[in-house]
């Protein structure tokens, strides 16, 4: 098998789906749309919910929960919202045996819920900024799914805060997209592209919508987390109103912002190579499997006595370790089976290795194998799982200014079915201009924060006229 | 307002719908029968999550997700299972728009979804025993609902295991019963008698159900948690098989249990008292206020610095502290609001508590006061705080002690009315015998585990027949 890179679309979909149920990530479920989240990926996702929850805490966010039922009518409150969300809703019309008054939707996010609580919750100046999260389950019907990357349902967190001015609004709907850079490159090592959404491609009930973008290994870009500024649009629409220091009664400003478990989905096409899966070291539930190779049964015992000892050690120094200890297959097979699942670094033991005092390394990102001492290991394991953390994204950066371009003109895009990346586009601010960019099955994915980026540097590459932003434009998951 | 064993029914449900929405546990939404969680409880629900999540682990079991959704005709396959929940069932008839071919249930509990599942996971006795647990939502319709103690959406942990033996299934359901115990015996400071439910009253589909059961103040009972041998059923309903060590084809014998936010709702009603919740220090989200008290601006500043001082040591020592800052409200407003919430200590720190190196601590659970020395406050806060989680569970145990009885006769059980508690009775084991309960508003609430408790010590109390066992009758929630 080529490099991912070098795959026709709809092998990358096979891939995709292999890697998935062949790393025991997820399964698919008798309802149409909906996986089972299988251990080893809840287990990542646990990883990185437990960093961004602490992140969050940090900041003077709390955790509350909301009910899982909208009442069909509060949707309908937000112009904008309504018309986004009503395609995708599941209703639950009967309810006891009974055929309910109000049919009641399935939440595909909480903001009509939320404000409607926020009405008591919110009276005084003193009562702000509310900084509340919740993690739980939303339901959006989707025709097309795709396991992690695009589910009927799925698990998220959903932030909602209310501020006493529209600059603080602001600043938490940025401050929210760090933490998310953060998780991303740091946690995911993947590198992401923080930028605005054009007016179109809004949350529905946005005032700006902003958005972290990534490259996956086909050159398509991912939507990875957003975070948006909602003005006054949902405090108006459900009567949400504080008393201001200076004795007026205001609509507070307010944010959403939320991250997946389409995450999970990324890691796979961002990091994944023909031998399967590859997870960041932060991440992985398994950072090092110890592989025994014996000849014997006296051998074996001897080996697995030493690789217990080696195991038990690396758990003192914090590593996530794992001793594939099973008799009924071979130790080739064993290799095969724990690159497919991604797991950074494989220790191989054998006889000769003891003698040595010395295990062998194999990193799963270069194939590399390299001796360790025994003495030792307690600090280069540590050093060499960092080693890989910090080379994937390095190398997931190098890939992303590769497949970067620039666009001067629409005919330029045509190249996006050979070389797809992200590329730059002047572009007028027009959605007429921006609606031809469906020829080519690509969208503005952003208007970059980084100005040396998002400056134009000539005309509309559409229609010529006076550009105002350069834009990321890319097909995309 | 006199001591919740005393008041009337009415006057309990008035007390505790009052407990809950002032000291901001929960808040009613616009859907019927669910609340919201506010951050408060919410926190407390985290703190017992990562305690039973921690323990779970330590065990050997993972979590995953499976869909919220259930295809109804699944609902159906378990004979008994279908019985118990039909009644209490939301359907999604609709998604996308369309009417759906075949109504999808929001899950009641996930027995089905997950069996279907393992269909594909269990092949071989190498796959056993399976030992998975997921944190979600779930949906019951409920006629009658109350914030936390019955609602119709909660959240829980459920386990869902398979094993190779029957032995192991029913060893594994005890070792949850035990963990259970530890939870809300070390935690909530609650007591629990467990034992086995009488055939009747058994989870729709298991064979042996163990549950946890406690007394609140008002002498009532709440079943606390559960933890179901489930014997091949679901197995055997779902097409489950493994291939055994002695080449047989066989169904895995499997447990499931669970506990649920209706915990939050134990601790309310087990240790509340008239001036509101009072929280065990290992729950507490905040385990100390402290509570500058100053008459002059000067003073203000001094108090307030001392007071910050006090929390950062007290944060490094381990404690959760707040400084309660507000200039909008006094002091005995204060007082009592943290009381209402039920924070276990305030400290009181005056200009002259200053002077003299100290503050005031004031117990929420006994209401005395006494001067602490600054100097010795990180030793001195832990201890204290130890020393009232430990004296809540005694309380509670002294409590249950004298509002446990003996009935001899049905006539006993008339008793129930003006001293409610739980009523140790013999029992024939006839259903016919166990629904004259109904008489007295009662039911078998468990056959105690300890023996010295479930051995009859007469004939049945309602037929005079041959014992089986002795049980404990009770009210309950």
């Amino acid at each position: 098998m080529a490099e991912l890179e070098e795959l026709q679309e709809g092998d990358i979909a096979e891939w995709y789906s292999d890697v998935i149920v062949k790393a025991q990530l997820a399964d698919y479920s008798a309802v149409r749309g909906c996986v089972v989240i299988r251990p080893y990926a809840y287990s990542i996702w646990e990883n990185m919910q437990r960093w961004l929850d602490d992140r969050l805490k940090a900041t003077n966010h709390q955790n509350a929960y909301f009910p899982l039922f909208i009442p069909l009518s509060f949707i309908q409150k937000e112009k904008e919202h309504v018309e986004g969300f009503a395609p995708q809703l599941a209703v639950v019309t009967h309810g006891g045996g009974q055929e309910l008054a109000e049919p009641l939707v399935v939440r595909p996010t909480s903001e009509t819920i939320i404000y409607d609580t926020y009405r008591s919750w919110v009276q005084s100046y003193r009562d702000l900024p509310l900084l509340i999260n919740q993690w739980c389950n939303v339901v959006r019907w989707e025709l097309r799914t795709r396991p992690f990357l695009r589910s009927m349902e799925f698990l998220w967190q959903e932030g909602h805060t209310a501020h006493a001015t529209p600059d603080e609004a602001v600043a938490e709907a940025r401050l929210i997209l760090d933490i998310y850079t953060h998780l991303i490159q740091d946690l995911l090592a993947i590198p992401v592209l923080p930028g605005r959404k054009s007016p179109r491609e809004r949350f529905a009930g946005a005032r700006d919508t902003y958005t972290v973008e990534s490259l996956m290994r086909d050159g398509k870009a991912l939507q990875m987390g957003t975070s948006h500024d909602l003005g006054q649009n949902f405090a108006q629409a459900f009567d949400v109103w504080f008393l201001d220091r200076d004795g007026v009664r205001r609509w507070p400003w307010s944010t959403s912002w939320a991250v997946t478990t389409r995450l999970l989905g990324a890691l796979v096409l961002a990091h994944g190579d023909r031998k399967g899966l590859l997870l960041p070291p932060r991440l992985a539930p398994i950072q090092v499997v110890i592989v025994p190779i014996a000849r014997s049964d006296e051998q074996r015992a001897q080996i697995l006595a030493a690789a217990g000892g080696i195991a038990a050690d690396l758990k003192v120094a914090g590593v996530r370790v794992q001793v594939d200890s099973r008799e009924e297959v071979t130790p080739g097979f064993k290799f095969n089976d724990w690159e497919l699942r991604g797991v950074p670094l494989r220790l191989e033991l054998g006889p000769r290795d003891i003698q040595r005092h010395q295990v062998v390394a194999a990193r799963r990102d270069t194939a590399e194998k390299a001796p360790l001492s025994l003495e030792t290991l307690k600090a280069s394991i540590p050093a060499l799982l960092e080693e890989i953390q910090i080379g994937l994204f390095q190398r997931a950066l190098r890939f992303r200014d590769e497949h970067t371009f620039a666009a001067t003109t629409l005919a330029d895009l045509e190249k996006l079915d050979e070389q797809s990346g992200f590329y730059l586009m002047n572009w007028c601010g027009g959605e007429e201009c921006e609606l031809r960019l469906a020829d080519f099955k690509a969208t503005i994915r952003c208007i970059p924060l980084d100005e040396t980026l998002s400056t134009p540097t000539g005309r509309c590459a559409v229609c010529g006229g006076q550009p105002q932003h350069r834009v990321a434009v890319a097909k995309a998951y």
